[in-house]
């Protein structure tokens, strides 16, 4: 036999990333929880996916219904990494959007995994967002989830709607709360937390980056390669490893952006790192100085999850993925 | 001006126990905060509710769908107590049911309040289910949700939607994590923990009742009255002292099971409390076991909640409420 994987936000840069690697690596664990072949990657989404394989079927869909996702899952799905979201500021100027596709959404995600003859493996991507308002200082495993936007809401509700089906014995599944994922290629996004890319990836192209966040402010990040390593990590743990609490606080790097400006001088030089302009803004402040900016990850650490080992490596990994001319 | 207040779950046993309270006391607090006049109470079931009063308005619902909501809400509604909903064992039985009831009959209790005016007050019941698996023995105020059945994972989502849409001003909501309400008076229900009321009403009655749960076991209990006082209390409170966490673990008593019967031997004798039959339940036993005994209610307390004096105190008053022709 041979695995059927689905990615829901497979057109976007994480999916797209995990897609990319997951063709590389060419196997992940089957239902016997061995290295086996992937035969199909479907990759589901709004518009196009851009990676281009042979084992690579792309599907639009019009929104993540129960119908759409029926007909994409088909009977014979052993796999879904579920992805698909409106970001945190998106979802807090819509509030019925981030709803549908936040909230309905994971939960038609479910209730199609549900429909199939083997209960597939789930991975469910969470957010640090679900922390916000006064917590320790560092927090530790066990901490109460208090979101402070309703993209966090949201997700702490998959989360705790991943844990029952599995319960249930519906899915295997598993949630990742991820840390702040820098460097994202691109362009800026509608997250609150777009800046922390920004401050890097512009400068290296040439151009200047508003920093609208105090250089005090800790942040707790991840960069693109781990998070997808520990994407395809978490599928492949054993349900038994897993354990039963769903939403996994994963282990990333706290760093100040003071910090991240200075990693940036030392990597790209000092004229490059004065590309990032300082211009504080209260409203992002008050949002992403909420967010915790260090863990004690106790649980990721014993599953055998990695973070980076500092933000220069982070930057210096960017470069090499994304400036295939070199710093401008 | 009067206030329209509505409760769901009204022809329950919490219901009409809180619709003879309010109606006894005849104000609430009113959009101002000051003490008001209920003008209507609006008890929404899927029966018609027994409760006799001229301002009572007793309103049969097949579900909580929208429409229905919505034809009930009407447009003046000032408060909500949300108490609808299936029991844990219930939940567990069937899943579907438990979906549609728990979670969407809170959603759309939600969705119906944001349409309305003026945001309503809304009092939302959880419950300690919320909790489960390995968890402190005394368990503090920011501890993490961990649901191990339905019932919880359910309400706990609810809470998380409570926090969102209060925190998005479409709602006043405080929701609260119900101890074991003990003793509930009638007959058995499909909780796991119908055995904490059975074991002292059943007695009283002149029956025999099954433990299934052994004499070491803590629960956390409140009674009937204290519940009410509570659920009143909540509605009550200025938003500005509940604050932004929406979900309150209330504070209750920490008894073991045969503390529970030492207390009715005192109260009642020792010919009622050897109506109590000692038949162990291993599946049972896992579930009520796995709920923490023990709570740590900073907030609570910090906010004027208090539990009953003691077991005796809650066994004296269930005879004063229920049996007044005295003990059997």
């Amino acid at each position: 036999m041979a695995l059927k994987i689905v990615i829901t936000g497979g057109a976007g840069f994480l999916g797209s990333s995990l897609a990319r690697e997951l063709l590389k690596r060419g196997t992940a664990a089957g239902p016997d929880g061995k290295p086996t072949e992937i035969r199909e990657l479907m990759l589901v989404d709004l518009v196009p996916a851009t990676v281009q394989d042979p084992r690579v079927r792309s599907v639009v869909v019009k929104e993540l219904s129960r119908s759409a996702l029926g007909a994409a899952f088909g009977r014979d799905t052993d796999s879904v990494f579920h992805l698909a979201a409106v970001v945190s500021a998106g979802a807090e100027a819509d509030f019925d959007l981030g709803m549908t596709v936040n909230l309905d959404g994971i939960r038609n995600v479910l209730e199609t995994c549900r429909t199939l003859p083997r209960p597939p493996r789930l991975v469910f991507t969470s957010s640090i967002a679900a922390f916000g308002g006064q917590l320790p200082a560092v927090v530790p495993d066990g901490q109460a989830v208090t979101p402070t936007n309703s993209y966090g809401a949201q997700k702490a509700i998959g989360e705790l709607l991943v844990a029952d089906f599995a319960r249930k014995g519906f899915i295997d599944g598993r949630a990742l709360r991820l840390p702040t994922i820098v460097v994202r290629p691109g362009r800026p996004n509608k997250a609150a937390s777009s800046f922390a890319s920004g401050i890097i990836r512009e400068p290296l192209g040439g151009e200047d980056a508003i920093c609208p966040i105090s250089r005090e402010t800790k942040i707790w990040i991840l960069s693109p390669r781990r998070a997808v390593v520990a994407l395809m990590t978490t599928h492949d743990l054993p349900a038994a490893a897993w354990g039963p609490r769903a939403a996994l606080n994963l282990n990333g790097l706290t760093v100040t952006v003071g910090e991240m400006a200075a990693s940036l001088a030392r990597v790209a030089g000092a004229k490059v790192a004065a590309r990032i302009k300082w211009q504080p803004d209260a409203a992002l402040q008050t949002i992403v100085g909420g967010w915790p900016g260090e863990f004690d990850t106790q649980r990721a650490r014993a599953l055998g999850f990695t973070p980076d080992a500092d933000m220069d490596a982070i930057i210096r990994a960017h470069i090499e993925d994304h400036l295939p001319g070199g710093v401008r």
